[in-house]
This record gives structure tokens, sequence and C-alpha cells, in this order.
């Protein structure tokens, strides 16, 4: 099965186009788990036990785990969610982005070591730095186009030859990149008319939208420019707001409630 | 001492701008290291013990590392230098890109957990993914700006207000980023007049050139158009050539030679 028709199925089993980011930081852990052996991966564990029924994905923050030298609690976190509930696709967020020999490492990673279904990955070097993974037709490349921080306005947003670098990311994903028909598109959700107009350059490519929760992104705003003809369309994700939804040892339930609200706002307002 | 001012010290130290870059593939090491423990780790010591005075840097590409599934062997091999040969900066070839939260995280990864003078960066999503490491004034911070990769045409060669997106890069980069002067670009051998382009807009920020080598790129178009007033300025990166220059027992004595040979060929164009 294709990591699309794995998306297809998931919105529509689990009603959902919530995506828990599972970006967990040492510092900001519950005190009842900090003195485990692998905590990184016991609240993941925990969060995913908690919110499967819930969701359409699950995104792991690769930096969260490079980070706090906590590959192996990666690695544990992805092999629990494809042994206890395969129906979920993972999301590998890495945006990696580098020469076609060097590429094919960072595909391997991805896709061997981590056995991830879906990559994020940056367009800056173009195709030939994104075909080792567009060549895995199964899995999902999801590339960055409009991103949800500020400081994307600095190259997104230049105006060449009357379209701004994103709508020139979103036309060369549709026409050129999508030859294996297992490109998605990043959209931040702090940019809810740009998420409208990059809906109609490629209105049937599924989108990631990070930036509701923490980062301030309007989820109604999201759904009216960004839902496709059958009210799907969007990996919606939010990691700050679900996983530290509580601090102490009733995180998980929480993040439960948390995803359920987030839920229930997005299918509310479709 | 700083990233720049250690990168000025070994350039004129080494009388060299040749930087190995240590992109160590497992199905191409010489077959007497193949049964060792850490093969790459190996790999990599006996080229820096035959190099060291012959280069101004080391550059681990850290994909090598993660598809591999060997961490633990970068970080032997950055801790090797560090120990060894303190007076060489290592880059660490990231090519990250995250929101400021998640670069928080990157940026531990690079200069804490490796303990990397230099990070290599993508300026797709702006200034506040770069912050993070800008804030580490000791290291240096080596931005995307053009790609030695065929297909960093497709977004880099975009004209708006007329100037490339590329140039429009080396300007932020300049005027813009480089509030702490740790600021160095990337710019591909295999556009030599670009590179020149891109001097005359940034005179004194050194640049990291790959591409010579395996990718082509002409070593004397690279310095006519690349040097700063000093005769230096360039961390000319050098990959396979070097580390593959012999594939039997003898392998780091001829990643000496090929050392030699294109410092030669650098000192004798400069």
């Amino acid at each position: 099965m294709t990591f699309l028709e794995k998306l297809n199925n998931i919105w529509k089993k689990n009603d959902s186009m919530v995506c828990v980011g599972l970006d967990p930081d040492l510092t900001k852990l519950p005190e009842c788990l900090k003195s485990l052996e692998f905590p990184i991966f016991e609240f993941n564990k925990q969060i995913i036990d908690a919110t499967h029924d819930l969701v359409c994905a699950y995104k792991p923050q690769s930096a969260y785990y490079a980070g706090q030298n906590a590959d192996d609690q990666l690695k544990m976190t992805v092999d629990y969610i494809r042994e206890n509930y395969p129906e979920i696709p993972v999301i590998l967020d890495v945006k990696r982005g580098d020469i076609g020999s060097t590429a094919q490492m960072y595909a391997l990673e991805a896709f061997e070591r981590y056995q991830a279904d879906s990559v994020t990955l940056n367009p800056y070097m173009g195709v030939d730095t994104l075909k080792p993974f567009l060549d895995h037709t199964d899995r999902g490349v999801i590339i960055l186009c409009r991103t949800s921080n500020p400081s994307s306005c600095e190259l997104q947003e230049l105006v060449c030859d009357g379209k701004t670098v994103f709508e020139h990311v979103a036309v060369l994903a549709r026409d050129k990149w999508n030859y294996n028909n297992n490109v998605l598109l990043v959209i931040g959700a702090t940019f809810p008319e740009e998420l409208g107009s990059i809906r109609r350059l490629c209105p049937e490519m599924p989108f990631l939208v990070p930036g509701v929760g923490a980062q301030g992104g309007d989820v109604k705003k999201v759904l009216e420019n960004g839902t496709t003809a059958d009210g799907f369309g969007l990996i919606i994700n939010s990691s700050r707001g679900i996983i530290y939804a509580d601090s102490t040892e009733n995180f998980a339930q929480a993040s439960r409630e948390a995803t359920m609200k987030l839920r229930n706002t997005i299918n509310e307002n479709k």
C-alpha cells in the first residue's frame, strides 16, 4: 500500500486530519518519566497509545532525537507505531536536501533505518536532490513550500515572473516532481490565504499544515482555504499543544483530550 | 578563538585551501577495513593522519553516518580531529533548516553533541531558522547560496527584482544575517562565473566551494573568480576524489597524494 492510500484510509477510518508531532524535549517531560532508561520513548508511547484512534499520522521531528542523542528512541518510537498501529502513517520530519549521492544516504536513513512512511524535504537544491526519495514510489515525499515561521517571507515571498517563489515550488511539485504521484507540500497554517492560492494551483495534492496551536494558526481559516473536494486533503499538525497539554503524570490522558478537541474543531468547521 | 580566526590561521599555516570531505560509503571502503568494529572511523582516522598538514578543514557529511547507522563513528571522528589536530576546523555538513525551537535542537546536535566548529544550513525558511546557529558567535554558519548540482537552477536561478534567488541569499547573508560576523556561503565550483558575481557582492566573506573533482568543477576558474584580496577566502572541498583515490590498503597514502596534488594545483593558480 502506498503512503497516499494509507493516508486516505486513515483519514476516513479515524475521521481525523490531526497529526501529532512527536517533538519531545527532555527538559519538558513529566517528572515521573525523567528517571527512566528511555524517557523519550516512554513519553511517545503513552501519547501514541492515548491518541491512536484520533489521528491521521504521527510526525516525529528528527532534531529532538539528534540534538538529545536519542536516535535509538526515535527508532523505538517508529517501530512501536508500525508494530501496534500499522494503519497510521509515520512522517519523519527531517527537511533534508542535498546532492544526489548524499540524498541516497538520507533516503536510507528515512526509509530503511527508521522505516518511515514519508519524509519532509527542502526544495532549495531542486529535483536531483529529491529524486532518491521520489523513486520510493510507496513512500510520501512532503516538500516545503510556504513554511509557517515569520521569516519564511525572506525568500519564499520573492516574486519572479509574476509568481512567488513558494508558488513556483507548488507548480514544480505539480508539473515536474510528482511523476510517481507521491508528492505532498508543507503549507503553514499561519498563512491561510496563501494556503488557498496553493490549493487552487494543486486541487488534489495533500498538504501537511503545521502552525496551529503554539504558532497561532487559525483552524477555521485553514479548512476554508485548504480542504480538497472530499472534505479531506490536509494533515494538520500540532506538537506542543498536544504533547505538553499537561505536565503531570496525567499527560497522556491530557494529550488525548487535546487531540480530540482539535479533531472536533476541525470536523465542526469542515 | 572563533571559527573564522581558526580558518585564517590554518589557511596560512598549511598554505592550503583544501577541505577533505569525509563521506565514507561502507560499500566503497577498502576490504582490509570491512571486518573492523568501527570501519568508518578507522577509514577517516587514517585519511586524517595522512592529510592533516595539507588541509584547511575536514567536512564530514552527516548523511553518510545517519544513513549507515554510524552516528557514533561520526562522533569518534570529530573527537579524533579535535584531540589530535585542534588547529583544523571541522565543518559538519548537515544543511539543516527548521523553525526556531527545532533549530535550537539542531544547534545542540552540531555544536554540543558533535562539537563541530561550523555547520552548513539551508536558507529557504529565512533568518529565524538560522538564528540559533548564528548566536553561537564562535562557530561558523555556512549557508547554501548557489549549489553545485545540476538542478540547483530550478529555484536558485529564478530572477526577482533584477537579482537571482541565489544573489538575494548572498545580499541577505551580507546585510542581515551576518550580525555576528560568522556567516559563510556555499557556492558550487560548477558555476565559476556566478562564484565571481557573488564574490563582487561579498568581497570578504569566505566561501565553501564543493564540486571540484567528481562533480567536474574547474579549479583554475574557481580561483580566478573566487579568491579574496589576500589570495585566500575559499574552502575548496573534495570528497570522492581524495578519499577513494585508491581502494586498496594504500588508500591513506593515496589520499595524501590526491590532497597534495589538489593543494598544488590551487597554489599554482592563485
